[in-house]
């Protein structure tokens, strides 16, 4: 518990600075019999890593994860599993310039102001290079859940405005803003391109959707799947807000509207629509959980910004660098991989609640 | 911990059904020395009962709370300050024609499913019946943060689209849906009583703010002020969106509109802006902490809907009785406990991160 | 969690000072459809309530307790289950003289020095009446580990250096100490009642057994079931140690003796001894779960002692009043009750430990 | 939290098995500012590593920690401290004789049955190496608690019977059993010797004091310093019992034998005896806290012994290798690291109980 740890019977401790020796995490209450090696929690750090397109950063980090604990002949052991990955790219510049700035839009400030000291090289803990080891963690939860017949995706709804109307999931994976529909992915990609031009960053929605949910996850009154949803959601870098279903465009309908209406199809209850986003009272109803975060503009930016240092000075700062000119892309398998946490999470929880 | 507990070090545990003996919380981690009194509870829980107007719930519980241990000579020990609510408009009425009834977007098939019985009387656990309690500890964590030079409030900002513009804040105790226009405000009230006439019910936005956070409060990386605000407000029934600062908006601004820009007055760092709602990384920046609660349509209207009931019986539903038609200004109270509980937690642990 | 929190899945908060209104638990995490009512518990609190013989203190409290929530129709429904018992014998005395004392061995000042303030009505939460509490809730855990197989006994060793050698269960409950052998326990009461006699009082050793307990509760390596044990007896008021099966006897054996030797009938692993008391490596083996925990000498004494008050002046004090010259007989219950709240805990946990 | 954790504020996880990769730590909530190196943590580490003497196995590790994380410039920053010593001596032997047989005493039938699986390769998980962590955790918690003025020291108490009755600090770390008496330690060191001549372990006891300790630390009713002193310590492998103080010798004693008398020197409180072991009702008295841990003889014994396999074959064993003896002298720096953890935990909460 304390800071740096995130679930209840599932969770994980993460650790590391962006250019410190490692980053890495320690995932406990995983269950024994899981079958578990590297390749699965690659495939989706390769999905996160930088440098993949021309709208992320390019940074250069192979991210290859270590389980250095709680696997044994190929499956887990109900130990702790314990993940790293050594930094690369790291370490290599000389940061005096920026050593005392505080950069618009980033920790520095409140970093400093509340510990008294900071890792100021690229970002130090407030870098979102932790969320390497969330989309690891994740990754071990999917593999879980797909066990249990649940299935996690997530993807681009929004660029700038931008919206992607058609749900294909096919293309997800084949456009470079990770959205669903490649008409909305090329215009989409086109105003990343031009912020990025222009020395700017832009923002959207990613949003992420789990199937085959079983009735009956999160518990009343403070572990609800919906809270425990916006918490983790919340927690990913840049996020300013999250919905569940129909979220904001809800408070513009009537009850008579928004009530999903259930019916019954071979004996089991079924709901017209889904504007719950799959869950009532806090608990999955069997529909897909759905849930929407705004993920704001990348706050390092080319562009020159007044700002002060440490010392009260004012002055101007263009933030160079390899930075994502749009934060959306890579933010999909971490909002998966949270979402998968606190699925996995709440299903083994689940198991307690009945006699 | 477990289920019903919320907050790390400021932290309480709630019990009781809508319609059962009693209500009530033991609330752990009050330090010791702070002065204590039901008169400082009742306040706020008259601000949250039922009955205050006719756009609200006719239910009649006059909420008395009284305070059962953990205060002596009007003063805090640092023992659990325990607090009850005997249940008055209980029991009284026939329940047997909705014993298994799902009620449309109600917890009762969740919770059938997921525990294989639940108390049907007025939504048992799942009915906010349960927010009272989480008023009456916001108060105490208001008391404490006043103290600390923290003030909090909340209003409507919008009902059903309606949006009040101005933010006027001697008004919203003045009008029945606690906007703080009273232009805004009567139009509010206009909609929802229409709804309510026409057996139906709307929704609305919840803003609330606090003001004079020291800076530094919220933890790197799974303690986050605003990550905890999500949890905290997400878990208020009816609620399905939280946003921060400037929350969705965000996503269709720029990387350089959206940084709010530090300077320098008599040798602090503020803010020209606060698209960041007072929190960077996590943690206070010490500018006004803005969140916004997206509340959905409440679920009980007179209108008939078509259901199911625990036997697969397809039926018609008229949720007759006393219900709120628009659940915003009773949320208000509400909102603003769990956004003070969240801060007073944060404040008490932020004392133990320096050395 | 916080302070007043034991457990992790099935867990409780208790509340209430030993003069005050009245004293409390909320009970989380109790499975859903577990028959129970109020003298179920009530069985229990009857076995550690104060004045049943004349070895045991002469407060007048028949500690009835109220059901408040989580029961339906004679079933747990998942929700917190939450307890009261009024105080009856309370705040009827002059506390004057007591106000500023600092009883040796009690807390008085500890709690004076760490808080700045203390109720000191009866040791306020101090007291010892709050292992009512435990009582209460661990007459729940009893209830469902019966339901599993598992019964728990308690009984006084020890009392003075007297030892109980013979084990006879069906004696425990028929004689003032509860020892489980009659010839020890005449002497036990002799040794208490001369103690009281001389305004003095006498220590002992509690054994409690579980039976039944099946392989695999306890998780390594931080909830352990012999650690958690341990916290949970150590924290009931007057212990100053425990141990687990050979317990302090272990240090003077070889680990030829020591170990216990698995054998194998009907294809079952068992052990020919029980050093082990039921545990290796944290975990249950199948063998009974045995611990004995060191009860010191009541230090509520009427014979005359020196001590000091709040404002450092010297004094003289009789600790007059009715109290256990002996706590054993009435720490049974309670030793008895913290063992099946952590074995329903650890069981409950154990659900989730393999896919 | 979870099973691999440890603390409230002040806390840690920890991984890794004896033959594994690596064994490691993240310690959460180590405040900002602490000045910290590898140093202040091998020198610890020292101590309790094998291959120190002939009393304590033969086994080569270097046990050379690496920090990775959480701290800058040579002082703390507030973040996670990663830690984390590879192995060396692993994984080079043959272990297909032991892969299914339960040695006697050891965990390995516990783990086998609650997971369905286990690492079998030098104990795995249950392996004593997960000490170590423990003791580098300590080691930041002791140079924390130094600066507060708090000092610990702990040593071997008994062995095999041999009771050390002088108490000489500076002679502990010169003899190999970490006795405080440099007669007794000699025949402490024969009886040692005598039992790994004849394929055989003894046990001992081990005691740790805190000097220093400010009155206050440690919370009621269910984070007492005591109970939390006990879980701690009964954690560590091989331990069977835990006293506080006067202990079990309590039991023999009067109440106004045992009762601490309390007087003032210089206008504060002090205590004419510490039967209390510096903690009444939970929390520290500003006196010495003193706890004695029983250590059973160790199970891995040349001796041949019989057993059974996981097939439910009876057969002999010898477990042959590099082993302890005796496992105090490696285990005092283990429960001075515990003590230290649980002080640190419980300082930093102190800071959050007073308004």
């Amino acid at each position: 518990m304390t800071f740096n740890t995130f679930g209840k019977i599932f969770s994980y401790t993460s650790f590391g600075e962006s250019h410190g020796k490692a980053i890495g995490v320690v995932v406990d209450g995983v269950p024994a019999g899981l079958k578990l090696g590297e390749e699965d929690i690659q495939k989706d750090l390769d999905r996160r890593r930088p440098g993949q397109s021309e709208v992320t950063t390019q940074r250069q980090e192979d991210d290859k994860v270590e389980i250095l604990s709680g696997v044994f002949e190929g499956k887990t052991t109900g130990m702790p599993v314990a993940l790293i990955i050594f930094n690369k790219d790291a370490q290599s510049k000389d940061y005096s310039s920026i050593k005392d700035l505080y950069r618009p839009g980033h920790a520095d400030y409140t970093y400093q102001q509340k510990f008294g000291i900071r890792d100021y090289k690229g970002g130090g803990r407030s870098s979102a290079r932790e969320t390497a080891m969330r989309v690891a963690v994740g990754a071990i939860a999917k593999k879980f859940l797909k066990e249990k017949g649940v299935s996690i995706f997530g993807f681009t709804r929004e660029v700038a405005g931008i919206r992607a109307e058609k749900i294909d999931l096919k293309v997800i994976e084949n456009n470079s803003v990770r959205a669903p529909d490649l008409q909305a992915a090329k215009e989409m990609e086109k105003v990343i391109l031009a912020a990025k031009e222009n020395g700017d960053s832009v923002g959207g929605i990613v949003e992420v959707v789990a199937k085959g949910v079983p009735v009956g996850l999160g518990e009343p009154i403070y572990y609800k799947l919906d809270s425990k949803l916006a918490e983790a959601l919340m927690s990913i870098n840049a996020v300013k807000g999250v919905e569940i279903g129909s979220g904001f465009s809800s408070t513009k309908m009537k009850g008579s509207e928004h009530n999903d209406e259930p019916y019954i199809v071979k004996g089991k209850v079924k709901f017209k629509t889904n504007n719950a986003g799959g869950i009532i009272g806090g608990i999955s109803n069997g529909d897909d959980v759905v849930a929407r975060i705004a993920i704001k503009p990348a706050s390092s930016i080319v562009k020159e910004q007044k700002t002060v240092d440490r010392k009260g000075k004012s002055l101007k700062v263009s933030v160079a660098g390899r930075h994502d000119p749009c934060l959306c892309p890579r933010a999909v398998p971490v909002a998966e991989a949270m979402m998968a946490i606190v699925l996995m999470d709440m299903y083994l929880i689940a198991k307690t609640r009945k006699i």
